[in-house]
C-alpha cells in the first residue's frame, strides 16, 4: 500500500480551484458569481466565501467577516487572499474590498479575472499601493468563463448576445421549398433547451413565429419544464396571432420591431436580462451578426446536404474577404449524428485582450 | 520486475494485423493490396506474403509457395491461413486461391474483407464446401480501408471518388465580390496536398482554371513534389491558355467536356484511375454530388462568417427535405484553425454493407 501523506498546506492554485468552485454557490443575475478562500501563511485554508448576490458581502469580505467570527480582528495578518475577481475598488451597497483586505492585514492577493468595471476597477493598484503583493490572471480564463456574461454586461454596456442556428453541412436552414424538419436530431435539440435554460431572453424574428410556431421554452427531453426560462422576445411588426404558441409561455412576450438593435439590448439590460438567445431565423441572426452585436456563435450542424437558396445565413456585409468576419472555434462537439460548433468572434476577443 | 514471457505462437487477430501490415508493401493500382500470413496449427508464423501487383501471385498463394520452398510440400497441412482478403474463386492470369488452399491442405482460413467481385468471390464459399473451418471479418473495417478505393470499384465499377472543398462555416467559397485567398490556414492546405498524392487522377473544371489557374500537383509545405501525383483532369469546354500552371503539372492533363460524368469516370478506370479527387469550383462539386456519384466528402470549414451570394456548393437537386443528402459523418479534425469533416453518402454505405 502507498504511503498516505497528510498536506494541510495548499498552494495558490488548488486554492483557485476551491474558489472557483465556491462561487458557484452565488446565485446567477445582477451580480457577479465571486469565490474566494483566505490562506494563512503557511497555506492552510483558514476560511472560504461567495457572493450571495445584490446587497449582500462580496466573497473576500464574506470570508474575511467569517474568519473574524471565529478568530477574531487579527486572524488575517499576514494571510493570502484568493479571489476569482480582482477586488473592488468601489464603494457600493458594501464598502471597497481592496480597503477592507488593506485593513484586514492580508499580505498577498491573488486573483483570477480583472474587474474591467469603470467604477469597480482599480482594487489591484489600490492594494499595491498599499504594498500588499498581488498576484493577477491565475486561472485567469476559468475566472473569466465564470464571469463571461456579467464581464460582457461590464464592457460592453449591454448583455451577453448568442446566436444560435441550426444548418446543414452545406449551410442551408431548408430544403427549396423551405421544409426543414428534423434537420438536427435530439440530442442537439436537448442541447439547444438545456442552454435556452441558461439564457435571460431569447429573441425570434416573425417570420419564425408565424412559419414554425415555437415555444420558445426550455424543455427537458420529456417535454417537462426547466425551472428557469428565458423571456421570449418577438422582433418584427407583424401581429402575434392569439394562438400562437409563445402565448403560453410562463413568461410574457416582449415585441419590437428591430429597428435599432442596440437599443433593445438596453431595454433587455433594464429589464435584468444578462445573456440573450437569439434563435431566428436567418434574417436576425444576419442582423445581429450585421451590427456586431454576437458574442457567441453556437452553430448545430446536421450532416446533410441540401443545396439551394434556402441559406441559414444571409447578408452579413461582407462585401470582400478582408471584411470576413473571422471566428474562434472555442468547441466542437459531437451530438448524437450532429456538430456543434462553438465560437467567438475573432474581433470581440482581442478587444477583450488586448486592451 | 515483472515475469517477462515469450509466446511465439501467436492468435488470428495479432496474425491479421501482420497481414494487413504485410499488404502495404504491395502496390496500389489495378489490384488489390493483399497481405497473408500461414500460421501452424500450434500459431506459429511458418510463413508470410504479400500481391505484388497484377500478374503476380496472390498474398495467399505468395505465402504458401515460401512455405513450400522451405519445407515441402505438406507443411502447410492442418495450417491456418490468415488473409486481408478473401480467398479468390476465380481462373484469371493466376489459379483461384481456393483451389490453391485446399491443395495445400489448411485447416482453417481467416479473411478480414469480403470479396465482392462478380468473378472473383465466392471462394469462402469454396473452402467450406472442401471442409475447412472459415472465419470471416475478423478485423474487417481495416480490411475494407485497405482495399477502399478497389472494392469500390469492383462494386460499382467506377472510380472512388472525393470531393473536396473549402468553405466558411456559414457554407461560402467566398466573399461576394469572389475574393476569397487564405479562406483555409497552412495545415489544411498541407492536408488537401497529402490527400492529392494518394489520388490518381484530380478534377476541375475550367471555371476554377481560370480563376484560379491551379497548378493541381500534390506539394509538400516546402513547395517540393510528393513522389505521387495525380493526373489532371479539366472539364469544361472553355480552352486552357497556354500560360496556365496545370501545363506545368508532370503528368499530362486530359481535357472532358462533362456532357457525361459516369462515361468520364469509365474512361479514367480505363486509364488506372481508382482514387480520383474532384476539386472544384462549387459547379463541379455540386454535379457529381447530383448525379451521385461521389463516395467520400473532404469539407474544409474555415473557422469565419461571409454570408452573401458565393456559394460553396450549388444546386445538387435537394426540391425537399426528405431529397437530402443524408451523410454520415467519419471524422472531424481540427486542423489549425479550420476544421476538416470527413463524411461519406449515408446512401452509398447503406449500399455497401446492406446487401
Amino acid at each position: 500500500m502507498p504511503d498516505v501523506q497528510h498536506h494541510p498546506a495548499t498552494g495558490d492554485d488548488a486554492a483557485m480551484r476551491r474558489a472557483l468552485a465556491l462561487a458557484l454557490h452565488g446565485p446567477r443575475g445582477v451580480n457577479p458569481q465571486v469565490g474566494a478562500v483566505i490562506l494563512s501563511p503557511a497555506g492552510e485554508i483558514l476560511s472560504e466565501g461567495w457572493h450571495r448576490g445584490a446587497g449582500t458581502p462580496h466573497a473576500e469580505v464574506d470570508a474575511l467577516t467569517t474568519l473574524g467570527a471565529q478568530h477574531g480582528p487579527d486572524a488575517a495578518r499576514g494571510a493570502t487572499a484568493v479571489v476569482t475577481l480582482e477586488p473592488c475598488n468601489h464603494t457600493g451597497r458594501t464598502g471597497p474590498c481592496a480597503e477592507a483586505l488593506i485593513e484586514a492585514g492580508v499580505a498577498r492577493v491573488v486573483y483570477a479575472a480583472d474587474d474591467p468595471g469603470a467604477l469597480s476597477g482599480g482594487g489591484a493598484a489600490r492594494l499595491r499601493a498599499a504594498g500588499i503583493e498581488v498576484v493577477a490572471g491565475l486561472r485567469g480564463d476559468e475566472g473569466r468563463a465564470l464571469l463571461d456574461s456579467w464581464l460582457t454586461v461590464q464592457r460592453l454596456g449591454r448583455p451577453h448576445v448568442t446566436a444560435k442556428w441550426a444548418q446543414s453541412l452545406d449551410g442551408r436552414a431548408a430544403a427549396s421549398d423551405g421544409t426543414s424538419q428534423w434537420i438536427t436530431g435530439p440530442a442537439a435539440r436537448a442541447d439547444v433547451h438545456r442552454r435556452r435554460a441558461d439564457a435571460d431572453a431569447i429573441v425570434v424574428g416573425t417570420g419564425t413565429l408565424l412559419t414554425d410556431d415555437p415555444a420558445l421554452t426550455a424543455r427537458r427531453p420529456d417535454g417537462s419544464l426547466y425551472d428557469a426560462q428565458p423571456r421570449p422576445v418577438v422582433i418584427g411588426t407583424r401581429a402575434v396571432p392569439q394562438e400562437a404558441a409563445v402565448r403560453r409561455h410562463p413568461r410574457p412576450f416582449l415585441q419590437d420591431e428591430g429597428e435599432d438593435l442596440p437599443d433593445l439590448l438596453d431595454r433587455l439590460r433594464e429589464l435584468g436580462a444578462h445573456r440573450v438567445f437569439v434563435e431566428g431565423g436567418p434574417t436576425l441572426a444576419s442582423s445581429f451578426l450585421r451590427a456586431g452585436l454576437v458574442d457567441e456563435l453556437l452553430v448545430y450542424v446536421a450532416p446533410t446536404l441540401l443545396g439551394g437558396d434556402r441559406l441559414a445565413l444571409g447578408d452579413i456585409g461582407v462585401p470582400t474577404i478582408d471584411a470576413q468576419r473571422r471566428l474562434d472555434v472555442r468547441d466542437v462537439e459531437r451530438l448524437g449524428d450532429d456538430l456543434l460548433v462553438v465560437a467567438t468572434p475573432r474581433q470581440a476577443r482581442k478587444s477583450e485582450e488586448g486592451d
